[in-house]
């Protein structure tokens, strides 16, 4: 047998002894029903209410998003046919690209397949730009940020402790005044839900004459008075160099985008191979992001709702003595440090109560922090809320004590 | 002014000397009259032909396809509203996964956001799960697989003259026997439609006890009897360890896909963070892309339809004296060897002829091999095809001659 082969049976048996293997629940969104989705599991198809989508506004399952997306299907297909460049632009692309740039207050934005795409070839690209680049990374960045300065191999790159400014500066002032130098950060922190200091990063970036990336993924839609994301919110987007986020998350939909100054937007579209070679989103995608991001910008009262349904969780999970994370975001984590046991009380959560919340295990949290995490939403009432918490104590708070033998 | 910005700045002064600084035209699709689309330029609108979509079966403009994004947008909404781990697996995107695994005979498929993705991110799982891998790549792959052959870090990188089985065969002999060894290469390469020899690859694989991997966006849904790709055509499909494949091309959506064994696809869908981190595939397009391979499957019809238009469209270039290259395939270059030639001509095409063909210019293609790309598809007829040649024949052949002076 290959040794390729006989290493993916290795590794999926350790992985599966370490219980992280992951079984996907396929869920089927119920459009006129959200939070609700069904789900045939052991030959019985039934409703669960989900506490887990990143679906945060439910923007996804709007009339209005979901009419734009029926009319672009009708009158330009179901994909856009080619790259950019090779006639997949449409005037739907360059349209949701200006509204993109407007809600930042840039000159322009650029759209890519993915937000997990457009952090890593923009920061590719940034960082081969030059020979001498030293980057600032916090050490809770997106695995998508993380590839995409790895793919700067000449870039010296430092890790910054997660938030910590102190740390930052120190490390800002011992590397070579004169390089050019890059601070990549993300504003909301989705698996534990903390946000930013954004004014001391840019302040430091002043002080440092560093260039500042931010990724808003978990904020756009969300945060600022327009759906600008936290550095809306915090009065900072102009001293920002590059604001990056998705439309997949607050905007319900697919893709990501960059915005930034007009030339450094179009050097990234010109030399950024995963923007270049790739085939464009696909009309009806990008018709519901336009008409998601335009209802956004005005609908404060979505977004007022979204905190309020968020604070109450907490309040409810804290009252009943539930293992709450702190957490200033909209993101509700409970503490359950163990891969199996999370992926345990999932399942009971689904088989017992008919309700889903997703067990989050490495990588995508490091070992002894797995947790569940619940992103609550405008649709998510309090009578859901109280028979989550019921459905919590009985599965977390009553069961055997494990003794020392 | 920092550093990246001057360096943006000489960069773009840089690609506008060479005429190869891209201008993306804006084009709308016109579902129901493809492959005509709308285009605004200088303050005017009008329907222009296009010959340069990779919607090479027009089934993104199917009605039966549209309506599947449709009936799924108003089901399931516009976003899948998670990761495949987060919420985001549905029923439709295990159908897709079931039925693309079928196409290609193998046990297994992984949906990725994109071919570009797919590409990547298998490549980079694969290349990193033993430290001593051997690969040896086609000269003329894709920058999607070059990218993620170099995020291999350990792994020894032999790229073999294009489709050469002297050299693939000499490089493979000098490897180490006992060391892991992938070839990697694609079947239709989509810049100038030449064919790879899959048989002959896989006997040399068989051989060195290599493993292989192939890339057939540029032949899904078009060649073989189901539109399994060149490797149904050749019979060769069973011994390909991984077919790739894409949604955005010939089945006219969106996304990507890997196909192979149970096991290595399992381990991919374990350790692929450009598949773990990322949201899935939106329910419109997931849907669309079932019903266009479900349709492809029995349509033979269709695929005959395509090569009988891309002879037909080659016979008359050359018939004209036009420079059309050599192509085994669907696809119809032609050379005009200058970025800035390139570029004027095809301007000249759409501001006087009404018509629409990309010019392809470095980083896609070598400098000296500008050219433009012709893609006829089903509903490219002889009339359209004379209005063509034609008008290449005014552009090409009556220029004033260049002058020694």
């Amino acid at each position: 047998m290959h040794k390729f082969l006989v290493k993916c049976d290795e590794a999926l048996k350790e992985i599966s002894a370490q219980g992280r293997y992951r079984r996907f629940v396929a869920l089927e969104k119920l459009a006129d029903r959200f939070p609700y989705y069904s789900v045939t599991m052991e030959g019985r198809t039934r409703d669960i209410l989900v506490w887990s989508s990143n679906d945060y506004l439910a923007m996804g399952t709007d009339p209005v998003v979901i009419e734009a997306s029926i009319e672009a299907a009708r009158r330009m297909g179901a994909g856009a046919g080619g790259t950019r460049n090779i006639a997949g632009s449409s005037p739907l692309h360059v349209a949701l690209e200006e509204e993109l740039a407007d809600l930042h207050g840039k000159d322009a934005a650029l759209l890519f397949t993915s937000g997990y795409v457009s952090n890593q070839a923009t920061l590719s690209a940034i960082l081969n730009s030059l020979p001498d680049w030293h980057v600032f990374s916090d050490a809770q960045n997106h695995n998508s940020m993380i590839v995409g300065i790895k793919d700067g191999r000449k870039a010296s790159v430092h890790v910054f402790k997660h938030n910590d400014m102190a740390d930052l500066e120190r490390l800002l002032a011992a590397a070579p005044a004169d390089a050019p130098k890059l601070i990549a950060f993300e504003s909301v922190y989705s698996m534990d839900g903390d946000i930013a200091p954004l004014k001391e990063i840019c302040d430091l970036a002043d002080r440092y004459n560093a260039l500042t990336y931010l990724d808003e993924v978990h904020a756009v839609g969300m945060y600022g008075a327009h759906g600008g994301g936290v550095s809306e919110r915090d009065g900072v987007a102009h001293r920002i160099t590059i604001i990056e986020g998705t439309l997949a998350k607050g905007f319900g939909c697919h893709g990501g985008y960059v915005t930034g100054d007009f030339k450094v937007l179009d050097y990234i579209r010109s030399v950024a191979a995963g923007f270049i070679f790739t085939t464009a989103l696909p009309p009806p995608t990008v018709a519901a992001a336009l008409a998601s991001v335009r209802m956004l910008k005005a609908d404060s009262a979505r977004r007022a709702l979204l905190f309020d349904r968020a604070e109450t969780l907490k309040a409810k999970f804290r009252a009943a003595g539930l293992p709450v994370m702190a957490s200033s975001s909209h993101i509700v984590p409970l503490m359950i440090g163990d891969a199996a046991k999370a992926t345990q009380v999932s399942m009971r959560l689904i088989r017992e109560f008919g309700m889903y919340a997703t067990p989050i295990n490495y990588p995508t949290v490091p070992q002894g922090t797995e947790r569940l995490r619940f992103t609550p939403g405008p649709k998510h009432s309090d009578a859901m809320m109280d028979e989550l918490v019921g459905a919590l104590q009985k599965i977390l708070l009553s069961e055997p004590a494990v003794t020392g033998a």
